[in-house]
């Protein structure tokens, strides 16, 4: 195929995994996937409130697709928000921690499906993300910075597997992260 | 309006203009309106045929939008060279030559219109081309630097008339501008 014949289109891409999947699902298998379901089903309904769409949720992975990234990153933080509170519901040793990555890409869509380095940057930017975190590109970064409410700190260059070049990493400071900016740790 | 209720929509912006365009409104009004028309129509045409959309086209600046930047720098390309070959049936004088800018932004949508920062940066990208050069973002560059066969060259921190932080600008060169890339001149 030519570069010509591929459709493409910009598009920001929001990638969540559930942080020790293997260990739930190890302890409790059942309980993991009632837990997950009613999750995914959860982070579903908040996609499409702000415009998006899931393009594949397999396993413990759900990737969504926004036309607009402002809209992508305030998703993620309601998100994040939202199963915070299901998890005070759940014991310790069940409750279910997502993490997310957005980024920005001029992705090649295929039917309902995308492609691109896009796609597998964000992925790799929810593996840095903090349990119930959220890091974001700097592409995506640049896009909502004077936009969102939400303060961010730049997490300097990172590697990433099969990834060209160094990734220059924001995490979204999320509510309380705020006020113990300076003695930040990891919920 | 809050910022919930606005509809935001990641989209590359292509902005062009006419560059001397006083002087050759000045010089022969009706044949200058005769080309500028003539060559807006060539410009139409190809960005459809590159699956973007005119927003607007207001005297001699003209300001469009893809679903894609990679189709965007592509077809601000094919213009120039479309242009440049129609341009050598004109006499010196009478030549007109655009410059394009090309960002990418997160911009409301507002029926047919596009509103943002995105779109003013696209204009200010485009009065730093050379005449019948094309200047893009760095947020447009990282899009389409390994995916389009073109030769770019960083032009360092630009600062832009209301604009808050320094552009960071990259040229597109075109055809035989890659040949002298080492003893360039603009054309």
């Amino acid at each position: 195929m030519t570069e010509k014949s591929l459709i493409r289109k910009l598009t920001a891409i929001f990638s969540a995994d559930v942080e020790g999947y293997s260990r739930l699902m190890g302890d409790d298998e059942a309980a993991t996937i009632h837990t997950l379901t009613s999750y995914k089903k959860a982070m579903t309904e908040l996609i499409k409130q702000h415009r998006g769409r899931v393009v594949d949720a397999p396993g413990d992975n759900l990737l969504a697709e926004f036309a607009s990234v402002v809209d992508a990153v305030q998703c993620a933080v309601e998100v994040q928000h939202e199963l915070a509170e299901r998890n005070k519901e759940l014991p310790n040793k069940r409750k279910m921690v997502f993490r997310i990555g957005v980024n920005i890409g001029d992705v090649v869509q295929e039917n309902d499906r995308i492609y691109g380095d896009g796609v597998n940057i964000a992925a790799r930017l929810e593996s840095m993300a903090d349990s119930g975190g959220i890091c974001i590109s700097r592409a995506a970064y640049d896009q909502v910075k004077y936009k969102l409410p939400f303060e961010f700190r730049y997490e300097g260059e990172q590697l990433g597997k099969n990834i060209k070049e160094p990734l220059r990493v924001y995490k979204v400071l999320i509510d309380s992260e705020i006020d113990k900016a300076s003695d930040y740790t990891p919920l």
